[in-house]
């Protein structure tokens, strides 16, 4: 938190709008026209347009005991491109909404744009409207994504054929090793607020929890390489939870190897210590916002150099079901056990 | 409330995604792939696209004890597409998220959705989109809507001339009675939960509170006539609010006249009850969603018997300030005292 304090009301809810928008600039074409009227005005080229949306809500999805606001405002943008490239298209535009109790200040909302811009900044999005609201309690943020892709180059999760390689772009698992540590520091924190958090340096696993990226690389990759996804989903839930999707929107079965999925080292070595099976958190921990797809097997040849995704498995007719087969050569039935908000 | 009581978390995530949208349907051609993907696809065919986004919290823009959740899903739907009629588009697509408390059981999410559906109905509305998810308390509803508007036909706030006719549809003030009478029967209720609500048979402002309509009669008779407003807003926060944001956008001034302002009969008649003025009810009531739109003077043959709008008053230039000139030929300066739940 900022030392500063002023508060929101001392401003107004135009006076706020203006005052979180003061440096909002235009990076796409097709952006017509900006904050400050009814409604934005867009126009994609000949383009379609990919939209998504999602709700972060404090106490559910985040806890701004170990989150910035920065961070927050950063992943809350990040999360909707990833749907965006996740159709294969190119984020242009979004609309952030917050509602907001009165516990935070002008400078901590000041925090949270500060990290929806430099995603926005760094992505070429622009932020083109949103609406600014009170809550009776804690933050909720409400973003809504546009993207654009070529005529009939969306790619859904229903189009998965036999034989199609399952790929999956940079690694699974760290993310939710990152939050487990973070809770963990919490509850220390909690029981005495005296003890000094030890995050043990654990720089990479916690970047991935709190500042994820969205796989734009891969996007432009495949394309650069005219290769077509036949299905492609983004990693929220976790592998097992996205995979199944693809499985049963795309009425196939699937197969995936233990061995090939990409852990980085320090999910791991965190998870040794936690007493976690690192492949448990890689098919359920979930935050991933790593992209899972499915490709033609005659693309091998193209995509087996490639460094940006690994080929974790293949996709099965349905009758021969949904399996993970572990380094010790069994065969388990892949089930769901991803995060599910709605249960909390 | 229903009778019977579905837990949420019976359903799950997806499986509450599923039932909500059970019989969603397509009703644009754009609307190429709806609920079902990371995103869902569109393609205006060559129109530009208007964007616009809302978010609706209970207790502060809502209150359960007098609105059922059916006119509050249509409600929140029309709030946005209001929005879009206002930059002279044409609603086509939504996307609709909510977050919930477990005191909301299925059934009470399915009065919401019928709602929504009702209004995506009239209104030709594809819900294309969302993302349903937990909250702290109470009820968060946050839509975001596209529309459709011929190549640069859109009209924003900031194009209001000199001698331009200012126009405003329907009747103003109603709303915000509806919302009174509703307001003192809740604390009487409060008091005495023994007494029954008496609502005086207030049909019409009570609706016009709970369930407001649109205007988009107005856009189409525009278009049929050829009138391009040269600027346009809705009124959610009062006429005297949505005239100050047309007048500083387009850097004018205004002359509005008190003995123009369209009042109901029922409206002024409550008003007169409430001892409050019903022109103040029309200046400052708000939640109108009336259409504030200014025309050249030149068009004034075309629309003096129009019944849709009516004309209230003209742009003036900006050093001739903003008033208004009530009956008894006080000219008044123009505030806005409209609602502001950031205040709150």
């Amino acid at each position: 938190m900022a030392e500063k304090r002023t508060e929101i009301a001392s401003l107004g809810e135009f006076g706020l709008i203006d005052h979180l928008t003061r440096h909002n600039e235009v990076r796409n074409a097709s952006t017509l026209l900006s904050i400050g009227d009814d409604g934005a005005v867009i126009e994609p080229f000949g383009k379609q347009l990919v939209v998504t949306t999602d709700m972060l809500v404090e106490g559910v999805h985040f806890d701004l005991m170990y989150m910035s606001l920065k961070h927050l405002g950063y992943k809350s943008v990040i999360v909707n491109l990833s749907d965006i490239y996740a159709m294969n298209a190119e984020p242009s535009q979004i609309t952030v909404s917050i509602a907001i109790s009165n516990r935070f200040s002008v400078e901590a909302l000041d925090e949270l744009y500060e990290g929806i811009n430099l995603a926005c900044d760094r992505y070429g999005v622009d932020l083109i409207g949103g609406d600014t609201t009170t809550s009776q309690k804690g933050l909720i943020i409400s973003i809504t994504a546009i993207g654009e892709v070529e005529e009939n180059k969306f790619v859904t999760r229903s189009g998965a054929q036999e034989n199609d390689l399952i790929c999956v772009t940079g690694d699974l698992g760290a993310a939710y090793m990152g939050l487990l540590l973070l809770e963990r520091e919490k509850k220390l924190y909690l029981e005495n607020p005296n003890v000094k958090p030890d995050l043990e340096n654990q720089t990479y696993i916690l970047e991935r929890f709190m500042k994820p990226e969205a796989r734009r690389q891969t996007i432009a990759w495949l394309k650069e390489k005219k290769i077509l996804p036949t299905a492609m989903i983004d990693i929220s839930d976790g592998l097992s939870s996205e995979m199944l999707h693809i499985c049963k929107q795309s009425e196939m079965g699937c197969l995936i190897y233990e061995e090939k999925l990409p852990i980085h080292d320090d999910t791991r070595a965190i998870a040794e210590k936690f007493g976690i099976a690192a492949t448990t958190a890689a098919l359920n921990g979930g935050e991933d916002y790593e992209l899972l797809f499915t490709i033609s097997a005659n693309e091998y040849e193209k995509v087996k150099e490639c460094e940006l995704f690994k080929i974790i498995g293949h996709i099965t007719t349905a009758d021969k079901g949904k399996y993970f087969l572990t380094n010790g050569n069994n065969k388990i039935e892949l089930i769901a056990q991803g995060w599910n908000p709605i249960k909390n």
